[in-house]
């Protein structure tokens, strides 16, 4: 494929030129991610300084498009930058250390962070592809380690199998730290999947993600460990988190904003009693990071538009006793919502 | 235990009190990484900034340890910084953002990046015991994964087989990216891990580690699967490299700098024909990072010292044909070097 991120930022970036040594942003704009590297982008094109190391792979991997691959030298590099009548930096992603060292050598600055926010939450198709193709590895774990789930595992054996499994079909990495939560350790959205031992009965609660090519995917599954017959209330909670799932599904829709979005599920599980126990945004946007924009929460102003992606988590946290969360990673196409995630049952699992 | 760190950042700064947001500092100060936490030191102690999330969590491990978990709120934050003389912060790793928050708050700040430095190079007994730990969990790992290998395995697969055998062992993550390289793509010191299927006959060579509460192993073997008789240069080269390996070992004391530890195994290299071949530093720093002062290079001025934890790792590399790595993590104590690594076979191995 052909990339054109780096003129979509230099294009927001009202710039001559863009610069960036963030690992994402590099990613973003040529598909690398090399260590020590960095990159401009101006109305000539896009280069991309690394070192000896990277030269060969960079070479194989950027041939054919347009993406120059130069050997870093740091005074060729701000002679360049200093004679642009202003370079566009993201000071979100760059260390003041690199701030006064590019100002010093007589750079002419902007704050860029907008842009990248910008570009990045619409997504080009490839990079939609990607996120399928993680939400489809994680899916396919997910089914593959059912079967081998066993009473006496740890919440860290567990995670640790379904990773192996990830990285076995293909994923790159983890998208973030897999979080497994049994019982009632559910119940806490950041639980830290720890020591404790799988029983029968417990409730279940998976987190995770991977990547493919530095995009992400995340999902969430709760389900039974067998039923000890002490899963009524857990139940029927399940049952409206789930419904509540796919009514954000089914009414969101490109031109309202997070904050509408939200309230689709937000409403219903406050209708139906659970308003206090849903205690996190219903979404987020994810992409190159696991955390982007567009926000779907209460305070979410942004439109949502063709083409974003992020997650749908309504999410039920009973303190002491259960925690239910059901996440899909979703895109807007053609105004309508389109899950990535449809191998994985979502009906209450009982094992 | 009791983290002093904190204590000895502040002594080293110069500064009235010290702040950070950066996930190893806090790491490195408080024994904790919580997402959105930041941390305050001044002569009174330590404070932990985070939110509710991590709240229960947050008192629970630091009950007992004197480091207060307080919940952040950004205004009370800047008042209490605004008030000191001087704020040290480590313009490293401070974002311009964040720096320009901060300054517009009427925080005085100053630079002590090298307080870090200093004061993280050399370790404390506890952190030396979990770095001990993660190599112990590399060398279980590797010795259990080698029954394993087959013929037809790609490097992903390999690598996703013995990442799984750290996680299993209690390794809470990765120290880096894997990289398993078959043949000649052991040539290349970074080589991206792929899709290529193992061969009889093959190279492996394996560079991975792992982490324990936030710190690094790092370790590299490098074996024949099967000898098809076509090895005799290489196996002249893996008999040097280990004996550059093994008199690096034997000779770096506490006293000499860096480039006098590198050159103990490079003169030996250069010597026996191998000079052009080695083509990195003998070894770096690690810890919380997995590069950290102090450099073993041709140009670390650096003195080591005792309690110092880095890799020991000489390298020969041929283009297109073989290449050959064996590092340990190891530590000065008491003068002398003394290896994590003990429960791996360093002769060459042949499957």
């Amino acid at each position: 494929m052909v990339c054109t991120n780096g003129e979509k930022i230099l294009r927001l970036s009202d710039c001559e030129a863009v610069y960036t040594s963030c690992l994402y942003q590099l990613r973003y704009i040529t598909g690398l991610e090399p260590e020590n590297g960095c990159v401009v982008v101006d109305k000539e094109g896009v280069t991309l300084y690394t070192d000896m190391r990277y030269m060969e792979a960079a070479e194989k991997f950027l041939s054919g498009t347009g993406i120059k691959p130069v050997l870093y030298k740091q005074d060729d590099l701000l002679k360049r930058l200093s004679a642009y009548a202003s370079v566009g930096i993201s000071f979100d992603q760059t260390t003041h250390s690199e701030y006064l060292a590019l100002e010093k050598a007589g750079v002419v600055l902007k704050n860029i962070d907008i842009a990248y926010e910008q570009a990045m939450q619409t997504k080009e198709a490839w990079e939609i592809e990607n996120i399928a193709k993680a939400c489809e590895i994680a899916e396919d774990a997910f089914n593959a380690l059912l079967p081998e789930i066993k009473a006496g595992m740890t919440e860290s054996e567990l995670a640790a199998l379904l990773e192996y499994k990830m990285r076995s079909l293909g994923a790159q990495g983890l998208a973030f730290d897999t979080i497994v939560a049994f019982g009632a350790h559910a119940a806490v959205p950041h639980h830290e999947t720890g020591l404790t031992k799988l029983q029968f009965g417990d409730e279940i609660l998976i987190d995770f993600g991977c990547r493919v090519n530095g995009y992400c995917s995340d999902i969430t599954r709760t389900f039974l460990f067998g039923d000890d017959g002490n899963h009524e209330e857990f139940k029927r909670a399940y049952a409206h988190v789930l419904a509540a799932h796919n009514l954000a599904k089914e009414k969101i829709e490109s031109g309202m904003t997070g904050k509408q979005a939200d309230a689709i599920a937000r409403d219903y599980l406050k209708v139906n009693g659970y308003g206090e126990l849903f205690t996190h945004s219903l979404g987020h946007g994810l992409g190159l990071n696991v955390h982007e924009k567009p926000t779907l929460s209460p305070r979410g102003e942004q439109v949502l538009c063709d083409n974003m992606v992020f997650s749908d988590e309504p999410g039920v946290y009973k303190a002491g006793e259960y925690g239910i969360r059901i996440e899909d990673t979703v895109t807007l196409q053609n105004g309508k919502i389109k899950s990535f995630m449809g191998k994985t049952q979502k009906e209450l699992l009982i094992l």
